[in-house]
C-alpha cells in the first residue's frame, strides 16, 4: 500500500516520498516499510531515531521526522484504523466440510459451518450455524459448540464438553480433562493403594468466552465446571474440576484456579495467581499477579496481592519491616547510651 | 432417568413427583434435571433454595425442600453412585486401528489395542495388549507403552520414550522433548556463542502414572527422566530433564521440577511450587502451593511453604513482623516518656 | 554395544568382563546395561553400590567396583561421547512431503525440506531448504519458515507468523494465538459490554532460537511480536502481544513475559518468574526464579529475586526480620528491668 493511500484512508495528509507501506509498529520497533504514529511532543527524539518510512504525526507537530509523514488529528487512532487496512486478512474459513476431516453421520452440522482437514467429530455432536472448527481438532462424544464459535486449529473436547455461542478457543486448549482425583487408601498390611476417583462431570462453557492457547479446563467430578459468559482466559491457565466462574470475569496467563472454586462476576485475577479449592472469590474483586488466595475473599478488600494474599498495605508493611527495625535498633542504642550516661553522671 | 429410578438404584424412597434427573450437581449450581444432595442440617438454606428437580436427603431430615426428594442413609455417597449411572459412560475405544492412522509395519501392536483416527506410530513401537491410543497422537520412534494404558488425543510421546502398564495420559501431554541445556561459549573475538548440549537420554514413566493436559516431560540429557510408579501428576505442570520422581506422590497443577532433582516417595508438590534442580525432596515431604524449594529437604520439615520455601511457623513470623514492630514502638515510646519524665521529675 | 567397543571408542581400558551395555546413566539410577562414570574419589561409596555393568574410572581410582570398569583419562568426556554412541540416533526425517501432508500449491518449499503426516501448510507459505516440518503440524496463510529449523509434531502457527533459520519448536508450541485485549465498555443503561481488540499484528522469531514444549508467543496487536536471535526458551513460558526480546537471552519454564516489555541482550529468566508489561528490562539482568517484576530494571541490579522483585539483601533482610525482633524485645525488657531496678534501687 503507498503511503498516499494510506493518507487517504485515515483522511490525512502525506508530506514527503510517496513511500511503500506494508505493516504498522511501534516508533523504536519500526523497520522500513512501517508506518508509525506519535501524537506525545516528548517523544520527539524516539520519532527522530524511528527507522520507519512513515510516520502518523498530529498537525500541530512542528519537528521534523527522518521519513514521509502524514498529518491527522488523531495519529493512534489512525494507526489502529490503518493497521486493519495492512494487516494480512485473517484466513477466510469457508462453509464446508474438508474431505479428511472425520464427522460421524450422527454429529448434527449447522448451517455454514466450517470443519478442517484432519478433524475428528465424533457421534452425537451438535455444532451451531456458522460456527468454526479448524484444523486437526478432537471434538468427543455428544460435545455441544455454540452458533458463531471459532475453534483453532488443535484444540481437543472430551465428550460432554458444551460450549457456547460466538466463543473463541486458542490452538492447544484442553476442555474436560478429568479432574484431579485420588484417594489415598492404606491396605492391611501397610502399603498404599492410590484409586482415581471416576470424574463424572462435564465442563460448560457460556456464551462469548474467549480461552487462551494451551489452557486446560478440568470435567466436574460430578455436575459441571462453569465459566460463565463473557469471561476472557488467557494463555496456559489451569481450571480445575468444578470450579464455577460467574462471568465477565478476565484470567491472565499462568493463574490457576483449584476445584470447585467460585469465583464472582467481573473479577480479574492478574497473571501467575493461584487460587485454592474450595473457596469463593466476591463479586469484582481482582487478585494481582503471582498471588496466592489461600480463603474466601468477600469484597471487603477489593485488591489482594502476595503470597498468602494481603492488602497492598500489609505486603508494604513486611517490605517496610527492615527499615522499622533499623530504626528501633538506633533509638533503642540511645536509649541505652543515655541510660548509662545518666547513671555515671 | 426417572427419580423413582434413581431411588431403586441407590436404596432409597422417593417422595414427591417423579421427575426426569439427568444429571448431579452441588445444591448451588443445580438446576432443572438435576439430582443434588445434603446431609448437614446446617446447609437447610442451600436446601430450601435449590434449583434441582430432586434431592438427596438422609431418613432424620425434618425441613422441606422446594422439589422431590429421595430419602436414603448416605446421601453424599448415594450421590456418587447415582453420579456413575447418570455420567454419559465413557466412549468405547473398540479394538483395532483406524485406517487413517498410520503405523509402521515395524510396529509391534499388542491384543486389544485401540489406535485412533491420524494417529502416527513410527517404527520400532512396541504397544502392549488393550492400551489406547486416541486421535491425532503421535508416537515417535522405538517408544514403548505399557498394557493397558490409555493415551488421550494430541499427544506427542518422542522417539525412546517409556510408558508403563495402566497409565493414563492426558491431552497434550508432551514427554520426551529435550531438555534445557546450552552452554555459553565466549569466541576469541569476544563474541558470544550459544551451544546446545545435546539430549541424549530419554523419558521413562513407571506403572499407574497419570499425567494431566499440557504437561511437559523432558528427555535425560543422558539416561533416564523417571516417573515412578502410581504418580499422580496434574496439569500444564513442568519435569526438567534427568528429574527422578521415585514414586507414589502427587504434583499439583503447574508446578514445576528443575532438571537432575530427586523426589522422594509419597510426596505431595502442591500447584505452583517450584522446585530448584540439582537437589533431593526427601519421602513423604509436602511442598506447600506457590511454594519455591531452592535446597534440598531432607525430611526433618514434613511441610514447607513460601519462596523461599520455609517452615509455617516462619512464614506466620514474618507476616506477623509489621504488629510486633508496631507494639515495639510503643514499648520504646513509653521508655522515653518514661525517662523524660524521670529526668523532669 | 560391547563395553569393549566402548572402550575403543573413548580410548580407554577394559578391565573386567566385556558386558552389553545399552546406555549411560548417573552412578544411582544406573541399572544392568548402563555405563556410568565417576571421578571424584568422594563418591566411591556411590560407586561400590552401583548397578551399572561398566563404570567409566580415572587411571589413578584405587577403590574397587562391582562391575567392569573402563580407565580413562577423563571418565565425565568419555561418558558424553559414550552417550552418543549409544543413544538412538534421532530419527531421520528425510527429504519429502508425506502423501497424507495437505500443502497449499502457493506455498513455496526449498529443496530437502521434510513435511510429516498430517501435516497442514497453507496458501502463501514459505518454507526454507532443508526445514525439517513433522507430523501434525499446522502452518497457517502466508508463514515463512527459515532454512535448517526443525518443527517438532502437533505446533501451530497462526497465519503471518515468521520463524528465522536455525530454529527448533518442540512439540506443542503455539505461535500468533491473538494476544490478550479487552476493553470494558459500560453501555448507557449501566450494562458492561466487554470488546475485544483486534491483533493485528504478528509474531516474528529471529535465527537460532530454541522453543520448549507447549509454550505459547501471542502476536502482536500492532506490529511484531520479536524474539531476537539466540534466544532459548523452555516449556510452558507464555510471551505476551508485542514483547519484544532483543537476544541471547533464555527463558527458563513457566516463567512469562507480560504484554510490550523489552526485554535486553543476555538476560536470564528464571523458572516461575513474571515480568510486567510495558516495562524495559536491561541487557544482562537475571530475574530469579518465582521473581514478580513490576518496574523497569536498568541493570543496576544484575540480579533480583522475590515478589515484588528486590535484591537478594532486601530478601535476605525480611527473613531476618522475625530474629531482628526478638533481639530488640529482649533489649527493650533489659532496658525496663534495668529502670524498674533503677527505680527501686
Amino acid at each position: 500500500m503507498r503511503a498516499s493511500e494510506v493518507a487517504a484512508a485515515v483522511g490525512g495528509t502525506l508530506e514527503g516520498e510517496d513511500v511503500d507501506i506494508t505493516a504498522c509498529a511501534g516508533l523504536e520497533e519500526a523497520r522500513k516499510g512501517d508506518l508509525s504514529f506519535c501524537k506525545d511532543p516528548k517523544h520527539v527524539a524516539l520519532v527522530e531515531g524511528t527507522l520507519a518510512s512513515a510516520v502518523l504525526l498530529p498537525p500541530d507537530w512542528s519537528r521534523g521526522a527522518p521519513c514521509s509523514v502524514i498529518r491527522v488529528a488523531d495519529p493512534d487512532h489512525a494507526c489502529m484504523a490503518a493497521a486493519k487496512l495492512l494487516a494480512a486478512p485473517e484466513p477466510k474459513r469457508e462453509p464446508g466440510i474438508h474431505p479428511t476431516a472425520l464427522v460421524d453421520p450422527s454429529a448434527k452440522i449447522g448451517a455454514g459451518v466450517h470443519i478442517g482437514p484432519f478433524t475428528v467429530v465424533e457421534k452425537g455432536v451438535v455444532i451451531g450455524d456458522r460456527a468454526v472448527v479448524e484444523a486437526q481438532v478432537f471434538v468427543g462424544e455428544g460435545c455441544r459448540i455454540g452458533f458463531g464459535t471459532h475453534i483453532y486449529p488443535q484444540v481437543t473436547l472430551r465428550e460432554g464438553t458444551i460450549v457456547g455461542a460466538d466463543c473463541i478457543l486458542h490452538c492447544g486448549v484442553r476442555l474436560g480433562g478429568d479432574g484431579y482425583g485420588f484417594v489415598n487408601m492404606r491396605r492391611e498390611d501397610g502399603s498404599i493403594s492410590i484409586e482415581k476417583i471416576p470424574q463424572l462431570g462435564i465442563v460448560e462453557i457460556g456464551d462469548g468466552v474467549e480461552i487462551g492457547s494451551n489452557t486446560t479446563v478440568d470435567r466436574a467430578r460430578i455436575g459441571r465446571t462453569y465459566i460463565g459468559p463473557m469471561t476472557k482466559i488467557d494463555n496456559l491457565v489451569q481450571i480445575g474440576h468444578n470450579v464455577k466462574i460467574k462471568g465477565y470475569s478476565g484470567l491472565i496467563a499462568q493463574s490457576g484456579v483449584a476445584g470447585s472454586t467460585e469465583i464472582g462476576y467481573g473479577c480479574l485475577i492478574w497473571a501467575q495467581a493461584g487460587i485454592s479449592g474450595h473457596i469463593k472469590i466476591a463479586d469484582g474483586v481482582q487478585v494481582g499477579p503471582q498471588a496466592g488466595v489461600p480463603q474466601s475473599l468477600d469484597g471487603t478488600q477489593k485488591y489482594v496481592i502476595g503470597s498468602p494474599a494481603m492488602s497492598l498495605r500489609d505486603v508494604a508493611a513486611i517490605s517496610l519491616a527492615p527499615k522499622m527495625i533499623q530504626k528501633l535498633r538506633l533509638e533503642i542504642k540511645a536509649i541505652k547510651e543515655a541510660l548509662a550516661a545518666g547513671r555515671h553522671g
